[in-house]
């Protein structure tokens, strides 16, 4: 195998035909891939089923750092928005835009972690793509993938389902993803002791349903972190929310790096995490479920759902160790670029 | 709005809401996508259908050409690869990834070339995500979408169901889309005279499954053209091809730019041409409904299948004008880097 990506590898020609072979299929080969159409043929669930599809591209720098990969993120991350929905993640497409000059070497690793998460998932990669850019017209590696659930009959969450009095959950620590990246730019020293969490959270979810089966939604706070999240939650919903800042988990180092920055950790991006709204009297039994996952050991109520002023409009606000309550916004402008 | 795509635009706050709601929901905004959540959650058909799935990512340099742009061939290209399979292509995703400082006019006039495109194949845009890179990290604007259509009971098409004795169209003029983009990018003489081909063809393609219902399969001679197409679907089938070079329709401006320019037709790029394999007594009616559609006059039969030598495998050759037969192979190496 060629040890560098080349212009050839895109061609549609033999060369494209190789790195297929030898990279993708070697990787993550399914019968569906092997068949070599443009278009994979699938079985559909029985009928009352619903459909869950969502797509993420990645673009994440650099492609390596503690904690996962860009092929990791790239599974992880359309396994948790198809899974949202509440469906069972079934099928992913994967399509790569590699910069001529990439290392061969790296593409491989890159794609057996994307294997390895998929198989943890219990999804298959089943239709691709392979685009190659001329040296200085991209960055790498950039993957898209998109993903394909299916929802079992009766369940309907949604963004716009929270109803006052509904507790907020989050399923661990916050802020994790985005300062390891971070720090792994910049080089801090701290980086040494922090990970990514990326992980794919469908099983999470199950049991999380299974627990608490009239959970509202599900939301991973990706960009824009848990603000972001609670900001759009409320406006879908027509509701406030209350964020109690004490009952959020966050690891001591994280929240000196945020200090140290100048970020507020609930802006901050999240690859592994997910925020749930739940009824309260189902809350315990959604926290429960999380812990018991190995992927929410640290998980918390955090907040509550309330009745929003009509006149005003929804508004999220964060519930301060002091008493006072401020405002919590979306972000305004980029704290970190190409987070994911 | 801004003028050109900011850093912010892909932040997950507040700037990114904004360029979502001006943007692509003002070009192409569905119900799923107004929702706001994380994935799509649509009705599946009823049972007995399965599921065609493909995802393709778009490169293509310039983004605007004459006869597209980079949105219109992104539609095009998934709403092609699902129809391969014979199925009713119903939903897409749409994936950019935006360079900093890309004009927010252009990122306008490719989404709602999208959204035309999307009406005129009776497809939906339900999904979607934006990435934004640094300056210099990227070109401009890459676009990935995925597809699903529903297969209709029944119908079991594949590149390995060409028999001996079957019929090879192809649904039109070969190599437009690619001398038109490699004219843009030399600035030869001929461009004025010359357009993509690019097109959605699902329409094209359900008229020759009524006309034929035989058909064993269709695909889109795309990168490498006609060449690797034809390679690919006899050694999926494990048979030999031959193609009658007088009867591939070539329009004298592109023969006479291949000529010129050292190129073999049959392996140039196209995005609105289906070449189909069908029994031979299905092969003029199959010819008959491709001329009947608007993207199908000059559809012509141009090849047949033939038995393979077991111990050499399959091979294409082309019958030529004098009697000779040439090897057909698929492109080596890169003829015309970032060609869709």
């Amino acid at each position: 195998m060629d040890e560098t990506v080349l212009l050839g590898h895109g061609s549609g020609g033999s060369m494209m035909r190789r790195i297929i072979d030898q990279v993708f299929m070697e990787a993550y080969g399914s019968d569906e891939l092997a068949q070599g159409n443009d278009a994979a043929n699938l079985p559909l669930p029985a009928s009352g089923e619903r459909l869950a599809y969502s797509t993420d591209s990645f673009v994440v720098t650099p492609c390596f750092f503690p904690g996962g990969d860009i092929g990791h993120l790239a599974v992880c991350g359309t396994v948790n928005d198809v899974a949202t929905a509440g469906a069972r993640p079934v099928y992913l497409s994967s399509a790569f835009i590699l910069e001529e000059g990439f290392p061969v070497a790296d593409l491989k690793r890159i794609c057996a972690s994307m294997a390895q998460t998929a198989r943890e998932a219990g999804v298959r990669i089943v239709t691709g793509d392979t685009k190659v850019v001329n040296r200085g017209h991209g960055d790498g590696v950039y993957i898209n993938t998109s993903g394909i659930g299916f929802i079992p009959q009766g369940r309907a969450l949604g963004g716009d389902k929270c109803q006052p009095g509904d507790k907020i959950l989050v399923s661990g620590t916050l802020g994790d993803h985005g300062i390891t990246i971070m720090s792994c730019r910049e080089q801090l020293s701290f980086k040494a002791d922090l990970r990514s969490d990326a992980a794919p959270l469908n099983h999470l979810i199950e049991d999380v349903l299974k627990a608490a089966p009239n959970t509202r939604c599900f939301r991973d706070p990706t960009r824009g972190g848990l603000a972001s999240t609670a900001n759009e939650l409320a406006e879908q919903s027509g509701v406030d929310m209350v964020i109690d800042e004490d009952a959020v988990p966050v690891k001591d180092m994280v929240r000196g790096a945020c200090d140290m920055l100048g970020y507020d950790v609930l802006q901050v991006a999240n690859e592994g995490k997910m925020v749930c709204v739940v009824p309260p009297d189902e809350a315990d039994a959604a926290c429960e479920a999380m812990r018991a996952n190995k992927y929410g050991i640290d998980a918390a109520i955090i907040g509550e759902v309330r009745l929003s002023n009509a006149a005003r409009g929804s508004r999220v606000t964060v519930r301060t160790a002091f008493g006072s309550e401020r405002i919590l916004d979306m972000l305004v402008g980029e704290q970190l670029p190409r987070i994911c």
